[in-house]
């Protein structure tokens, strides 16, 4: 139990709050208040035109209407860029940060920044596309759901959509995110290889940028939200907790 | 199971088919077709005078008269460099390459160019050795064999044989290995230093070299195939399937 | 059962003998002769003054008073370059060196030599401090008592005091221990964060230091010796075995 037991759950690029499913009715089984929002110009029906401003506006206006005075704000791979900016901006109401997998930007970083060459060229290619930006299946298959089943895979990808492009490209202004004083952990899936392990990866390159940290860790790749809710509401648990 | 439940199994240096023997007969328990090759120069009666070229066309007169039309291909340590040069001589061949704590070179390079340089410094004093190059017990005990008790990898070591060490020592031509559409996984066993973990390690240097892979690990040392074959059959089955 | 059956076992900064005890009392109860020494300057009433020829002395006392002519020697954290020592004093006694996420130095390095930068720009504050260096409770909750609860993180900073100061700032010679033949182990509890992971971290820049080295590695973060003996004890025992 945190000492608010609320948490705030924000997702990833080509997702929305509907990933959270599994792991928040295990959560609210065991006490705790959950909140998942989801972030403008994501899921089914988004516009693919909002900026990265746009989705922080959208996580803050969620928060200021849901959430109470204190909660941990729990944030999955690109989710960790509006973490860093609700810090930045309501940083008082926060008891903790937990970044899963997730992106940790330095001032003025964009998400395409600090993504692998091979990762970045691809990019490249489709920044302009109005209609998002999207994973292919084989891609999703080995680098995001490397641990389950062709079909539970199939199932997982059956919730991925176009995310918006400029999500990715817009630099974010991040000028007191290194400075702030709440609690970090690291929650760490150790297979996940959507970011290729090594200089490009995520672990330690984007942990090091928080400083001093807690790490938890369990085994299974990007998406375990999909492929492994127990061990994942266990570890945000431990995650969390004061 | 796979689309085609064939699997070769390549062995490493100072080993042969009969390293693969737990993890084949449970994979066969399984449904699976398993194939178990011994590379030219390697057993306990191989000719240590072959090249990296006779390994090759060892693997591939095996290939051509036993596997069937489709199957995935699973390669340990050395064998890494025989799985890079059948996916470019049968790679319409393959559904999937699984490297598991293997070799992967580039273009031109030979075992030797990679190897840690405590390694390599060993490895030029017996090059000339036309006995093959052999790894002394305590250096297996520790360092191919941390996983187990003294009982067991001594056992494991009457398995151990010379190496041919022109093998570790040809340059290999792998001109079109990297563009090969073929999907990858790569395989981990974590507590493995035969190669010492860091600059010179296993992962992620040479998984790194594999682009786009699937990322599947266990824990277990570089012979888990003796050391811990329950968990490597399970490991494959992920490792493999589509 | 390691060929001697005895094991000392020796402790970081801000310990003493007593954070040993979960595992001692367990390694006795399958058979282990354990020895377990505090360091001088060390424990609640330590002479904070020590410098660290002052710990080893008092480590190569207790040796040459309680240890029996053949051991396996243990060293957790700070107390890898006590280890260190002892190899070169007293190697012909040693069947096994077992460091467990734990510093290794270079001939003339001090523990302040080899911090990651924000802890030696911490450590430079306080290091005329005659009353010892203090972890504050925030840094060890998340750093050292990253796997427990607050509870138990509490109950285990109860066992926390401050360290001799000169004894992470003294330069340790070390002449000979690169090229002692005793074997090694680097026993790894892979969530320490004590030391964050990345260039500055525990593994693989301490354990490379160590040339040929067998691996073990458990789940857990810095004080696995408080919270989970149970894994610990097991580690302990596949890194002392023959």
């Amino acid at each position: 139990m945190t000492a608010t037991n609320a948490l705030l759950l924000i997702h990833g690029s080509f997702c929305d709050a509907e990933i959270w499913r599994p792991v928040a009715d295990r959560l609210r089984d065991k006490g705790y208040e959950v909140f998942v929002p989801t972030i403008a110009g994501h899921g089914p029906d988004g516009d693919r035109r909002v900026s990265h401003d746009d989705c922080v506006a959208s996580l803050i206006d969620y928060v200021d209407s849901h959430c109470p005075d204190r909660f941990v704000a729990l944030a999955h791979s690109w989710g960790g860029t509006l973490l860093q900016k609700l810090a930045e901006l309501r940083g008082d109401r926060l008891e903790r940060m937990v970044f899963h997998n997730a992106f940790v930007l330095r001032d003025g970083e964009s998400i395409h920044d600090v993504l692998p060459p091979a990762h970045r060229a691809l990019w490249d290619l489709i920044k302009e596309d109005p209609n998002g930006l999207m994973l292919p299946f084989p891609v999703f298959r080995d680098a995001f759901a490397n641990d389950v089943d062709l079909e539970t895979a199939q199932a997982a990808y059956s919730h991925v959509s176009p995310t918006p492009v400029r999500s990715h490209f817009d630099k974010v202004s991040l000028p007191t995110f290194e400075q702030l004083e709440i609690p970090r952990s690291w929650l760490y899936a150790w297979d996940d290889v959507a970011l290729t392990p090594g200089e490009f990866g995520w672990h330690p390159r984007m942990s090091q940028r928080l400083g001093l940290y807690r790490m938890v860790s369990m085994p299974g790749g990007h998406m375990v939200c999909q492929s492994a809710p127990d061990a994942l509401t266990e570890a945000i648990i431990q995650a969390s907790r004061p």
